[in-house]
């Protein structure tokens, strides 16, 4: 186990109605005029802007409505809020929504008291060292940015789609009202399952040796949402599956299931530049096509983990080679994301061709660099090009 | 699912030689004089005291010592604590120790800026408002006080044996070298395994239904500590088990395993009195002989969460009734307990016998109530007599 810092300090609230306590919560944390940022009309046809307006008012919170965000969420966005916060004089970003509304909210909040382009932030030009306080009330649990430091944005001038992480951005708060999430259409409430699975599998494929607490948390979480799914799939209105999800996802990015260990995010990386390329793609969609092909070369390269996996969550025998346990885990998971979760299986599905593989390869290399060491398997162009070969 | 808030802001600085950081952390944290509350010779004689000296005086840090607290941490120690710091001007309280350091630093932090008893708070005649801040050099992972704004302090008129329970005692950081368990011996070693275990146990046996997130979290920490316990007590100087170790107590107890759920905590109240009326017991001893009585009288009148225990974490097959289940689940925790970990089975083997029993009912109503509800199974006087008997 390698040396770590854990520091989750957001306070979630979660439940029934706890919408409800967002001005309070707001005032607590010292917001007197608040950014809500959020993206079309469902929270604005659901009641829920409107009720957590209500809760700021009554709290004696201001408020100054920033709708329009997109999925895959855009700098051009992130530009007009950082204006519109310094013309209001905002002391605190609040969205209302999934993870585009969040990741932009919170890079208006290290924007905003930057002299330079924020952009800089995610190139690494630059590093933060200030926000504006940020805190959410979550409608889509998936990308757990409701819970971490991270923030994923794409420039449009070049379609590149860079993550930052830094604990300036970590919510102050966060309300969670699974109630909120069973009118989610079918396939955004599937993509967000798929990407709450997709950032434990990011921690748990691994080559430090010896984490087994932290294993066998991420085991349990993914069981329980590979359970919950299935429920969901099935019920949407089964409020008790939806918390069970909600949560789920929560857990899965707050820093828990990768504490101590060298993590690998190279599907990730992968992924956002098929969705950077394509922007019709969902990240869930791109991460159920890309993840399989992505441990189908690992069973092959580096069985280890995935063997474990089939083993621990998939119920695989422990019997054959570590490489014909990880693809037989590798079914399974295939199985639960086309069958329950009625996922794509490949990149064509998604509008690509075999001629598109050359592109991804070589944005994936531009942003990552030429080599990339220090993950699961060392990410070289002709690994990068095997894989997604394996995805078309 | 039942409604919760999650607030776990502690910043844990957990692996080799992460000591020499106290200092700095605790400047970060406001602290400019320091009180060092610790046992008896073991973080001398470790040289540990004097690295954390060294800290702290790097950083321009003044402290003062306070040593000689005990397992089972008394009232008076904690009075004294007060004055020293009232007297000194210290603005900071760090323990460096095991639970019983940390519960008495907690109860210091509360009772300062108090005008009142501290053991106001502990019996529920005040409610905590304000504290000084709290930080933790861990030295023996059990108690989970390190991540928790728990304590539990005997009054030595009366030996009254209470916990108290408040966000403002939570540590703002807690110091996490398991280098430092290595030379544990090993009936300590064993006694953390039990109370970290039980601090499970105590959440996860509930009536709430539909927690399978948690549930799933709990169980895989259970399996985790049962496989790396075998390793730490067969190869003590195992510092990766010994890391999975002390990282599994922290989060069996900072309240990740308890969200959405009832609690129970029947048990720690039984052992209270066990310990509270003998204190040459120690808590894990005390909690080893009364959890497998609790469940054993909870398999005959509510096997459902024993059942599911066994099951999923002690690999018994799900067939017969829940009660059989549950019971063949029991038998495999006594056999860890007893073989893995030296425990004692029996309340007998503490010192006690059968006419002790009428004392512990009684001294457990008096500071629970005649009945306490709303936990797994109605505790009773005649319920509490049954599982005491079961425990002789």
């Amino acid at each position: 186990m390698n040396n770590f810092t854990f520091f989750s300090p957001t306070k979630f609230v979660f439940g029934r109605g706890v919408e409800s306590r967002t001005g309070g919560l707001c005032k607590q944390f010292g917001g007197t005029k608040v950014l809500l940022v959020y993206g079309g009309g469902s929270v604005v046809k659901s009641g829920l802007l409107s009720r957590v307006e209500a809760s700021l008012t009554e709290a004696g919170i201001k408020y100054v409505e920033f709708g329009g965000i997109q999925p895959n969420p855009i700098d051009t966005k992130v530009y007009e809020g950082i204006e519109l916060v310094r013309k209001e004089g905002i002391d605190f970003i609040l969205p209302v929504g999934g993870g585009s509304a969040i990741d932009t909210a919170k890079a208006i909040a290290v924007g905003v008291p930057y002299n330079g382009d924020f952009w800089d932030f995610y190139v690494g030009k630059a590093k933060v060292t200030s926000a504006l306080p940020v805190a959410t009330v979550l409608t889509i649990p998936a990308a757990g940015s409701e819970g971490s430091g991270d923030s994923v944005i794409t420039k449009i001038d070049g379609m590149n789609k860079l993550g930052l992480g830094s604990e300036h951005m970590r919510p102050k708060f966060s309300i969670m009202n699974p109630e909120i999430t069973m009118t989610l259409p079918a396939n955004q409430t599937a993509y967000g399952i798929v990407d709450m699975m997709a950032h434990i599998f990011e921690r748990y494929f691994t080559n430090t040796r010896d984490v087994e607490v932290t294993d066998r948390v991420a085991e349990g979480l993914l069981i329980a949402i590979i359970n919950e799914a299935k429920k969901v799939m099935a019920d949407p209105m089964n409020y008790e599956a939806r918390a069970n999800i909600m949560w789920s996802g929560t857990i899965a990015h707050n820093g828990l299931c990768g504490v101590g260990r060298q993590e690998d995010w190279m599907t990730h990386c992968m992924e956002h530049e098929v969705s950077g390329l394509n922007d019709k793609v969902a990240h869930g969609a791109g991460l159920a096509v890309i993840f399989p092909a992505w441990m189908t070369f690992m069973a092959k390269h580096n069985p280890y983990k995935g063997a474990q996996l089939a083993e621990r969550v998939f119920g695989i025998e422990a019997k054959g080679t570590e490489e014909e346990r990880a693809l037989k885990g590798i079914e399974k998971l295939k199985e639960f994301f086309v069958g329950t979760l009625k996922m794509p299986k490949t990149l064509r599905e998604l509008g690509f061709e075999a001629k598109d593989i050359d592109e991804l390869v070589r944005k994936f290399h531009q942003n990552n660099g030429e080599t990339v060491e220090g993950v699961y398997y060392t990410m070289t162009k002709e690994v990068t090009r095997a894989i997604y070969e394996i995805a078309l």
